[in-house]
Parts: C-alpha cells; sequence; structure tokens
C-alpha cells in the first residue's frame, strides 16, 4: 500500500479521455475500457462494468462531460442527465452527482459547458477520494477500540465496498486500508454476496493489497458471530435515508439482525453523497429488480482463467432477484462519514448544512 | 401427487437390493444407485449422494443391513456402526438410527443378525413415512389458520427438506405436500441454499409436484418478508437439543432473525428421529466444516442438460464453509413433530417417554 496500485483508481481521466476497469472481467482479467461518449458511460453503469455507488456516481459525473463534447445544448444537457438518471435505480450518489452537474451546467452557454463539465466531474471525483480517506481514517479509531489482544481485527463486510466501489480507498474497505498502513492487524471476512458474487471483487482487492481474509458463503454470517469470530461489520451504502435507514446490496440486512443478536457492533461507512436528506426513511427508497439470469446462471473463474458461466437453474424457473434491502435505523450502531461517525439519529447532527437544520 | 412418483422415495428396497437416487446428480440427470456393501452406503452418505437428516439416519440403517450380509461377527457389526457413525457428524437422526440397529441386532447370534436388520432397517423407514405425513398435516393446520384472503399461503424455505431428504414426503415440505393435496393454495419461496444449492433439489420437486415456487438467493430473505411476502418459514433440522435449540443447514438462523424483526411465524419441521434429548443445547451440537471447494467451485445444470462446474474463486482462496448453524430455541415459534407443534420449551410435554420426564 506503500504506491498505490492502478486497479485502486477504478475511474480516472488520462490523454483526454475517461478510463475504467471492467469489473465485469474481474477477477479473472484486468481489462480497461475507454469512454468517449454518454452511452458508453451509461452502458457502463447499467452493465455493471463500473458498481458501487460512490462509482456510480463519479461516472455519471463524468458521462455528462462525454455528453458535453458532443452536444452541449439546453437539449444535449437535458436528455444526458435523463439517459443517466435512468441507467439504476437505488443509489442516490448518481443523482447526487447528476444534481450537482446541471446545477453548474444549466447557467452556462453552450460553449461553455464541456470545459465546466470536465472540471465539475474532477472535482467530484476528487472530493470521493478526499472523503473516502477521511472516513477511512474515522473507522480506523472505531477498529483500534475494538481491537482484542492476541489477535487481529475481525472485520466482516458484504458485497465489494472498496476501492473498486469507489473512485479511491473505498467506504467499508477504506478503514481497512487505512488500519493496514497504520500497522494495526486486520482479518477480513468476505460475505460471497450472491448472486453476483461481488464479495469475489473484495477478496481480490485485499488479496493485491496483502490484507488476510477469508471467503465465506453469505449463509455463514451467523454462525461466526454466534462462534466470536466477528469483532464488528462494515457494510458500505447505496442510499441513506434521513432516518438513518440504509439501502445496500441485499443480503445487508440479515448481517445487521445477526449482529443484533451476538452484539456485535454493526457499521455502515459512506461519503455524504450518499446521503438523501429527502428521503424520509427506508420504505421510499426505490429497490432495483435485477434479470432473473443474474441467480439462474453462475459466472466466474474457470482453472485456466478465462470467464465460464454455468446453468443452476432452468431458464424458465421463476426467479426474484432483489438487488438491495433496507436495514432500519434502528440495527444500525453507528453511520461512519467524512465528518466523523454518528449513530443513526445523530447523523443530521454532522451535516446541518445538508440536512436543512 | 395422487399416485406418488418414483423420486418421492429416495430410498427403497428393490429385489433384495437398496435403491438410492443419486442426489449430486439432480436435478440434471436422474440416476438411481444401487447398494450393495456397507462402503458403498458409508461413501453415498459421506459424499451427498444421500442428503437430509431423516434419509441419513435410514441410509445408515439399510447400511448395517448391507453390511450384516457380509459380516454378521460381533467384530463385523462394531465395525460398521463405526464407519457408518463416522460419515457427518451433526445429523443426530444417524446415531439415532444407528442406537436402534445396535440395541437390536448385539443381543442376537451372527445367523439371525441378517434379517433382522433388515426389518428393522424396514421398520426405521416405514416410521420416518408415517412420521412425515403426520407432522405434514399437523403444519397444513398451521398453513390453514395463518391464510390470508385473496392469495396462496407464502411460504418460505431454506436448503431442501423435501422428499429428497426423507425416506417419503419430507419434512418442512411435508405441510407443502399435504396443502397440495388439500387444495390449499400455496406459493413456496425456494431460498438457494449456497455453498451446495440444494434449494434447486426443492425447486425440482415443487415443479414435479405442480406446486407454485420461485427461486431467491438467500441474501433475499429479509427484503420479502420486509415487503410482506413471506407468511410464515418451515425449515427442517438436523438436530435439535433438549432446549430446543435447532441446528440445521447454514443460513437458517438468519431466516429466523429476519422472521423475529418482521413479526413472521418462523417453524421446524422434524420427525423425533431429530431430537437429541441428551444434548442440553445448540452448544453442544458438532458442527461440520466441509471443503472450501464447495465454496469455490460452483456446480450445476448446462444448458445442455450435463453437470458443468465454473470455478468462482481460485483454488488457494482460504474459505470457511460450515454446513450448519444452530438456530436459538427462543427464535422459533414451534417445533412440528409426528405428535403435534409445540413452543420449543415445551416439547418435553409431547414427548414425556423420550425426553426422560
Amino acid at each position: 500500500m506503500s504506491t498505490l496500485p492502478h486497479w485502486f483508481y477504478p475511474i480516472r481521466e488520462q490523454d483526454n479521455e475517461v478510463v475504467i476497469l471492467d469489473q465485469t472481467a474481474l477477477p479473472h482479467e484486468h481489462i480497461e475500457l475507454r469512454l468517449h461518449r454518454l452511452e458508453q458511460a451509461a452502458h457502463a453503469i447499467r452493465s455493471m462494468q463500473v458498481r458501487g455507488a460512490p462509482l456510480i456516481g463519479a461516472t455519471a459525473a463524468w458521462g455528462m462531460a462525454l455528453a458535453m463534447r458532443d452536444d452541449a445544448s439546453d437539449q444535449g444537457l437535458e436528455q444526458a442527465l435523463q439517459i443517466l438518471g435512468a441507467t439504476r435505480p437505488t443509489a442516490v450518489n448518481l443523482h447526487w452527482a447528476l444534481d450537482k452537474m446541471a446545477a453548474r451546467l444549466r447557467p452556462l452557454s453552450p460553449t461553455q459547458r464541456p470545459d465546466a463539465a470536465a472540471a465539475e466531474a474532477r472535482a467530484i471525483s476528487q472530493a470521493d477520494e478526499h472523503a473516502n480517506r477521511a472516513l477511512g481514517q474515522h473507522g480506523l479509531a472505531i477498529m483500534a477500540r475494538l481491537a482484542k489482544s492476541g489477535r487481529p481485527v475481525n472485520v466482516m463486510t458484504h458485497c465489494n465496498a472498496g476501492a473498486l466501489a469507489t473512485v479511491a480507498w473505498g467506504t467499508a474497505l477504506a478503514p481497512i486500508y487505512a488500519a493496514k498502513q497504520a500497522g494495526l492487524p486486520v482479518h477480513v471476512w468476505v460475505s460471497e454476496t450472491r448472486p453476483r458474487n461481488q464479495g469475489l471483487l473484495t477478496a481480490w482487492e485485499l488479496r493485491q493489497a496483502e490484507i488476510p481474509h477469508t471467503l465465506v458463503a453469505d449463509n455463514g454470517a451467523a454462525f461466526l458471530m454466534a462462534r466470536g469470530d466477528v469483532d464488528l461489520v462494515i457494510v458500505g451504502a447505496d442510499r441513506i435515508a434521513a432516518n438513518g435507514d440504509v439501502a445496500n446490496k441485499v443480503g445487508t440486512c440479515l448481517k445487521a439482525l445477526a449482529c443484533r443478536e451476538w452484539h456485535v457492533p454493526f457499521y455502515v461507512a459512506a461519503p455524504s453523497s450518499t446521503l438523501d436528506w429527502q428521503c424520509p426513511n427506508g420504505r421510499a427508497i426505490p429497490i432495483e429488480e435485477r434479470c432473473g439470469d443474474e441467480v439462474r446462471v453462475v459466472s466466474g473463474l474457470s482453472p485456466e482463467r478465462t470467464p465460464q458461466s454455468t446453468r443452476i437453474a432452468p431458464a424458465d424457473m421463476p426467479v426474484s432477484n432483489p438487488a438491495f434491502d433496507v436495514t432500519p435505523a434502528h440495527l444500525i450502531t453507528g453511520i461512519i462519514t467524512e465528518r466523523g461517525c454518528a449513530a443513526p439519529d445523530q447523523l443530521r447532527q454532522l451535516f446541518p448544512d445538508e440536512a436543512g437544520q
């Protein structure tokens, strides 16, 4: 972690282009894609070549910058906002980034918009990196307090809320990278995260960073907590409602419920771009239902390191595939943001400027 | 369901042989295996060609009968008990069946043992079928009470506790088959049950029986309950301790925790052969840790209906793979047995003869 590797920045500006890491090819192949047009950015979000709430937001911002190069008219601007805004419903960072782009670009003339859009996308990306570094330090302080002598801090996480889910550093993994840098021994329980297996992205990141970790089926969470093998859970978030309810990858809530039973602290790590003060509670968060084939067909890494997929259920088997669930605020110990950590019902006090208090 | 199909009896006596359905080939292939020797029965249990606590018990009983044909000496008897007893640690039905076989066979002479062993294995199988039919009726009464007008009863289950997990009828699915026969409309949420995907066995059974069902990733349980789409959960059990704690397929406890949060009744269905009155509580139940490749490699059904497997994680990725977890008694609404349904702390009153009261 002394010099940060390329994958640590899954979206970046390079030679006047936007370069992303194709996360549908990870961990078996390292493929970089160059985005030149709005539609490529929209496709990258929809197809989950980029995923993770903060990275979705940054990619949408860069998508706007690409769109403004081609058509910076009022109509082009509104159309681009609409196309990108419709890519995925749950992560509020998408709308947060598009709102920022709209506020910056609408007052300008078409000739001013291309440069201003790139500058704003750059600012959004930098803000994400800074926020994640800061929340990583706040999370590190929590982990240090929970450390027990004679063993590493055992953190369980869900999905991938690492560098790959953000512009850099990650959200749930930012405290873990901070611990690595600070010399605090950590071991991470990596949940597989069916149906898309994003836990394998987390395992891949942790291996690159030489942080000890163990993969476990999502079903194993209660077993490990009951045995005393989990000191805390840290997850990311796709949208945090004003009351502290948290939408995150489906399965998150089950971990929070297990934490309550076994008195394991349950933390959510997210930059303020994930806070939706307009959304009163979790019931108002739209939950994306994705294609059933994500459950019916498993894809992964063959021994020959080529992607392969296996059909585990017939094409006509009825499937329900919600991509997210909502963890009620009362199950959450604290929400770690760039301004510090607060209990869900105290979160407003960290953001009086944004929360309208 | 008017005439019961072959698969409904995954172990049976035929032409002086023991025939099992190879469940590692389901749902893509229907392969029957003929067991002739003790070691074949032990292998069938270890490799999960047969699985499910009651079926493990019945297979062990038939394994003893096969062993007695080859060597009915005292030494042969004790060796067979030992080999079968060491196949899998968690399901108590295995030891229940072997204890019954030992009690019946030890007092006899070697010449009497072969016929007596077959008779006892037959009796154990018939008792399982009768117990499951009876508990199915008790479960049906519960489902009928929970039925809401205008929609089918929505039952969620975990793993496969169907006919395939027993001698016939199943445990968790017995009330569902009873509902089908009684004309009570039912819809079943089938949890995938990683890492071995036994939910697909449940889906396969339900399709054969023409019972509406939907496959969902294990992670989806809380989402569906929060939305009000689950009327009750019924699962099977591998061992029930004297205090009502229940060991069952890993992931079961997460469903029970979600049930508590959303006030969904959580039932365990099991014949009395799954009750371990010698075991004070869940902490005393041995939990099997299985090979990590069950998590790293997913196998399933290819479009060509040939088995195929996909490696999703490198062979050297550290994996934890507990096969079961323990659901604490306080999360369980009721345990449905052949003698009726009781709250976990009332279970002794249904079995005063066995519980030592």
